[in-house]
């Protein structure tokens, strides 16, 4: 290849955002632009991570991003960093997707790639805080709502894992009076996801959400499951703001629902500023669905920084 | 007074532990040990002020370091910052704790103490972390189920605050099948602390926890809520250790009927050693009730080094 066609190759950061329908592979730069990304669908392992190096294979990286849906070893240093773990995706399960990502982006390289990698929940909400709707703020959590319902956050600037990342659609819930559904999660029945994702809806009443816009006994109800899903996660992890993205929420009446019942809820029990402004305290991602790919490049772009600083 | 008398003055770190019905004043080193201390009765501010501050007369402080209970404002830079907020104690509603007794204790000095200041639970876990169950561990929590239920928790190495600080006693719960109790909680009714504080065992029971240790389904019950508590706060905050202390605590059969809920109920869903080490993940507190005080005494000690820098 000559240098000229060499020059031509589009270079920047890359951005993968592995989700369990689809998945995102994204070129940026340092100001969070997309400057070319494509979709493909998530189906094997072999034969998406051949889609993701294909995607890659003309592009010029300074550095790699990945966010992927969980559970998933974050831990630095973990025997198993950067593998897939109990997802009920079974041919994902105890996928190396860090791992197998990153010596195929290394083959032909004499320098490593710089790497950065999380869970989606965590990289949407690092682009929100960085691009989005959580600018400045040091403390404050993502909560998707989609077919699962995922929970990132941050607290004291910096994103959580602890003993591995939070999975707090797993959170049991009280079940409304009269409710007699018996929840869609395989794991723990009523908890959060299985009263209130998408797929829970789905199951509930037969059809999915978008075919229910018309029903408000379907809408006053879901906002009921998730505002005790935020109170919980309000009283247990005091974000300045609650960032709230997935498909869900597209239905327009549900957030004002929600503040609501999260306002009634909490019963000023806790009076701050944050609380008596809900409008500006519970919000939508402000990245309109590009919040999980920025993520990604958000890491990227701090890897490329951390390894610049050693 | 001659500089001989001077010189006989306990000379150390001050610490303050304001609880609900008593105080502890102390003083300390740098080591942690509680070199001198005292407990008084908490009654209305004017007097527990006076007493705290009579206490002190005779010492020669390096620093202070104050934790009380909530709600309380540990926002730095906060208008309200050391105020006590909307507690249910209504004479300490509002009253300016840390300003008035940093005020008193500065008044004789020409240079200010370094003041450190948070609440009683981010205290005692702050000493469990420093010098207790959890030495060494960046990502812990706290929780004390007393008469009433408070959670302390550290992320990435540092003490949580946020928007407040934590206040995972008033989250939801799922009433156990049977369960005819309304909850004990004012602004909650059914909340963790409405079902499983020391005060809602008195109340659900009709007498105190400390005669009911003959009653097994107590325990049997008091374990399920607590367990669903926990688990709440696992599947959030991701702590790699639980450190537990409270009254309720001293119920010897309590903690490994509140693990094997937690297993139960998370049911393999997250896969880590903790959990799978249980025993060693929920914990009691290892500063056999001087958490509190001595989390008092290492907020003084860090509030020092923090000037030191300055």
């Amino acid at each position: 290849m000559s240098n000229e066609l060499e020059n031509e190759k589009l270079s920047g950061y890359g951005a993968i955002e592995l989700g369990g329908t689809r998945t995102i592979c994204a070129v940026g730069d340092a100001s969070g632009l997309v400057l070319n990304q494509t979709v493909i669908e998530t189906t094997t392992p072999d034969e998406t991570v051949a889609k993701i190096l294909d995607y890659f294979k003309d592009k010029d990286l300074k550095s790699v991003g990945i966010i992927s849906f969980g559970p998933v070893d974050v831990r630095q240093g973990s025997a198993t960093y950067g593998d897939i773990l109990n997802t009920p995706k079974i041919a994902w399960r105890k996928f190396p997707l860090l791992k197998t990502l990153t010596d195929a982006l290394n083959a032909n390289r004499d320098e490593k790639l710089p790497v950065g990698f999380d869970t989606d929940a965590n990289g949407s909400l690092l682009a929100e805080v960085t691009w989005g709707a959580g600018v400045g703020l040091n403390d404050a959590v993502y909560v998707k709502v989609g077919k699962g319902i995922g929970l990132g956050a941050m607290v004291n600037g910096k994103l959580l894992h602890g003993m591995l990342h939070a999975e707090a659609g797993h959170i049991k819930m009280s079940v409304e009076a009269g409710d007699d559904f018996k929840g869609d999660c395989p794991s723990h029945g009523t908890c959060f996801e299985g009263m209130a994702s998408g797929s829970a809806i789905a199951a509930r009443w037969g059809k999915p959400a978008r075919e229910l816009n018309d029903k408000p006994e379907v809408w006053e109800l879901e906002a009921k499951y998730i505002a005790q899903g935020l109170a919980d996660i309000i009283l247990t992890l005091s974000p300045q703001k609650i960032i709230m993205g997935g498909g869900v929420l597209h239905q327009k009446e549900l957030l004002p629902l929600i503040r609501k019942n999260v306002v009634e809820y909490i019963n000023n029990y806790i009076d701050t500023k944050e609380l008596r402004n809900i409008n500006s305290y519970i919000v939508p991602a402000a990245l309109n669905g590009s919040q999980g790919i920025k993520g990604a490049l958000k890491l990227a772009i701090s890897a490329e920084e951390a390894a610049m600083r050693n």
